[in-house]
């Protein structure tokens, strides 16, 4: 098949194009781009889609400057509309202590992706070929990668920057490689039959080291094995592309009854849905979970996420594993937490009190932490119109005049005990009671306490004490009301 | 971690034991096999089995029987039970086509099982090490294999000879790897100190010159990339494993609304539920049915696979393509047969007639084709009780008189036209209604006819016509039964 009828079949088998569309094309000058440029301009008509140049200068070597005039020149004879961009890729390598290639990298996606906003475009291509495909296999296969990595590049993916799982809010920009089934020597003839000129250096930019030795040392020596090698390893990471999304879409399917809660600052996955999933799909939640808290660039290896996924299997109440991107796993009682590793951050919608002891006022209402809850107190002759629904949405009524005065909200103190309403008139520790609670080990100093001259009433959005209980003889009502905070 | 312990924990993570049984040891002499029985010796009394020793003599070499004698005596030291065989491997190899090295393992593993079965063993331990492991990754990756290959050798495997998904027959019989995650150096270093003089020479007997070049040469050069290449490929072939075992859990669950019938013949898939597979499963689908009727020892390659697959969707009915182990995927309108190349199998249960046409006689009986379905006809003076079940079981009751004389069998006959019940006396090409009715081509010229002096009767297994149709007026009945084939 030619280079124009293997792209034509890429294209069409995989959807890449969105007819009445702008397509950006990344163009460096070299051969992948210029081949890629050059077959889009003769397909655009039948795609119907107008075609934007992208070129970046990251300003890291001499001719860089050079490189950017002659694609713009090529562009302009080409009659085609073209943004050049510079960006200073050293100095920010430094500033965020990135390798040169993966600054360069980060600069040109950003570039890209703004070049696609401004002239509205829902798609970038870029010439990545079959033999960058095969390299890319390779070199997740040398650090031992899983599906995610095995499988290779998507023929059409999510704008990288976001990963996978960060489709689920779509950004809406699209990269394309129409080139991925074309092998390099196909395009290289292509090049020389149309008599284009690439600019040869500008390839080996993007070339690391490593995977130079890749192409040039180790394929060769795959090949002497088996001269189909770079055939196979290309079908073979299609065959595996397929069987990850399958895995995809299990966890999707099953996503929903997993998740206890779900944010920007933590996941919490329930313990017992976690434990029921095959190893494939727990180690999926894992990876689901701390790519939607960190938009990793790169695909980890994620050979590192077993150990907390067996710890998630048996590991002690309290135990903490190690996860990328600066993450822990963190195992509660019923639930899985992964957090930013440090202080846990709280249950989402944990009712939790910051700073000192301070008194309630009736009426009147406290913020319990800033921009958290806040506690509602009022005082009525008769049990209060809606007093059921405040005590479903996880409020009380306390007998205003067994409560005792002197009422305040403080922290738990060591020693605290309370008579836990239905308990006969035991006390308990409050301790004992938020370990039987399952209340996290991180969040049982900032659960907040009503108290009185009388001691502890309640347990605010837990348990309420047997002292303060209304009953046949209450005369006047405490209403305690939780208004939750505005997210 | 020590050998032992290393040992250890594989045999509890995996579940490799089975207490108060017997354990049929694989024993080469070599140092694999040697550190195996050695550490098994060690651990038998803390899992509660019996050793049974086996070795089997290929009769390849000249040193072949000293040292079969050499691990009996071993064997005799250790007072443990030996079996020693004898196959004339070269022989076998010759007679059926097969490389040494295949017909030497065919011929080992039909001995481990012989041994296990006379010795009531329900697993068979062999000697791999994790370097192995490693190895078969490496050429499984070289022939471009997909997730079966990557997955590597199982620590608990179904017999091999046996493939996966012959397990539904479960032979009962287990493999076992108990040294799987223990490294070659470790083997080594571990016979070495417990003074074992391992029969150096027999290791290359199982061992060709691909996998030899592939340890000698392929890895170090992989571990000039990447120094911990092999611990990786290791642990990435686990994670794959578990991905592979995840799928095929996902097909088992659809299986049985994806098949229509199955059978030694052929496996019969319903074409809409496999268009609604993901691609993953759909693969997973042709493989596991070429596996149920080929019993192949190897793994196959199974890029080839996929041609196939894309025919199952969207290639014309009556196309065939090519499976491996000698079998073809025929496309039908609403089903898919696997099953051998050459002419193609009936639909199982289908009612085919073989022969020249043949007279029917009333009352009396018709084998249709030899072993196939038999024909029933009766004569009743009312409608016959039970004559609704015979109509729900295939059969039919006519108007005997309207049916008129010479009653026969046959095939169709170019031509052939007859005026289906509820067609309002109009006729019908039987061409036409075998095709509306989606017979399979290949059927169409063994679908028996029942017929008369007045024309055709009944298609049978299918529809009447209107000539025979009983009324208010029957007043003798010409019932037809169908009697299925004792399987």
């Amino acid at each position: 098949m030619d280079v124009l009828a293997q792209v034509r079949a890429t294209i069409d088998a995989h959807n890449l194009m969105q007819p009445e569309s702008c397509l950006v094309v990344a163009v460096s000058g070299g051969p992948d781009s210029l081949c890629l440029l050059h077959v889009l301009c003769r397909l655009r008509g039948c795609y119907r889609v107008q075609l934007h140049v992208a070129h970046l200068d990251h300003g890291l070597r001499a001719e860089a400057a050079a490189d950017a005039a002659y694609v713009a020149t090529l562009a302009e004879q080409w009659g085609l509309p073209c943004t050049v961009g510079h960006e200073a890729v050293r100095d920010e390598a430094r500033a965020e202590r990135r390798s040169l290639e993966e600054a360069a990298r980060i600069a040109r996606y950003r570039f890209l992706a703004r070049v696609a906003r401004a002239v509205g475009a829902p798609a970038v291509a870029v010439g990545h070929n079959a033999d960058d495909q095969v390299e890319t296999v390779l070199m997740h296969c040398l650090r031992g990668a899983g599906l995610a990595g095995l499988r290779g590049m998507e023929r059409r993916a999510r704008w990288p920057g976001e990963t996978d799982f960060q489709s689920l809010k779509d950004s809406g920009l699209t990269l394309i490689r129409p080139l991925l089934d074309v092998p390099r020597a196909e395009v290289e003839a292509y090049v020389q039959a149309q008599g284009l000129i690439p600019r040869l250096d500008v390839t080996n930019l993007e070339r690391t080291f490593y995977r130079n030795r890749i192409r040039h040392e180790l394929i060769p020596v795959l090949e002497s094995y088996n001269p189909r090698i770079r055939e196979l390893l290309h079908r073979s990471a299609d065959l595996l592309a397929d069987d990850y999304d399958y895995l995809q879409q299990s966890l999707a399917v099953c996503w929903p009854e997993l998740v206890l809660a779900e944010g920007p600052q933590a996941v919490v996955l329930r313990s017992t849905a976690f434990r029921a999933l095959a190893p494939s799909l727990q180690r999926g939640a894992l990876r689901r979970a701390v790519a939607q808290l960190r938009r990793s660039l790169r695909d980890l290896s994620w050979i590192h996420v077993e150990q907390a996924r067996r710890g998630a299997l048996d590991a002690p109440t309290g135990s903490t594993f190690t996860l990328p991107a600066g993450l822990v796993l963190e195992v509660g009682y019923d639930r899985l937490t992964i957090r930013p590793a440090g202080p846990p951050a709280p249950t989402p919608g944990a009712i939790l009190m910051v700073g000192p002891e301070r008194p309630l006022l009736v009426p009147g209402a406290i913020e319990l932490a800033p921009g958290g809850w806040v506690l509602e107190a009022s005082l009525h002759e008769k049990w209060p119109a809606g007093g059921e629904a405040e005590a479903a949405a996880g409020g009380v009524c306390l007998d205003a005049d067994r409560a005792g005065a002197n009422l305040r909200l403080r922290t738990r103190r060591p020693g605290d005990r309370f008579q836990p309403l239905g308990l006969a008139g035991h006390s308990q520790s409050v301790k004992d009671y938020m370990i039987n609670a399952k209340i996290p080990r991180a969040e049982r100093d900032h659960v907040p306490l009503l108290v009185s001259e009388r001691g502890i009433l309640w347990i605010v959005g837990h348990r309420t004490s047997e002292i303060a209980a209304p009953g046949p003889e209450t005369r006047r009502y405490l209403c305690l009301r939780l208004v939750r905070p505005v997210a």
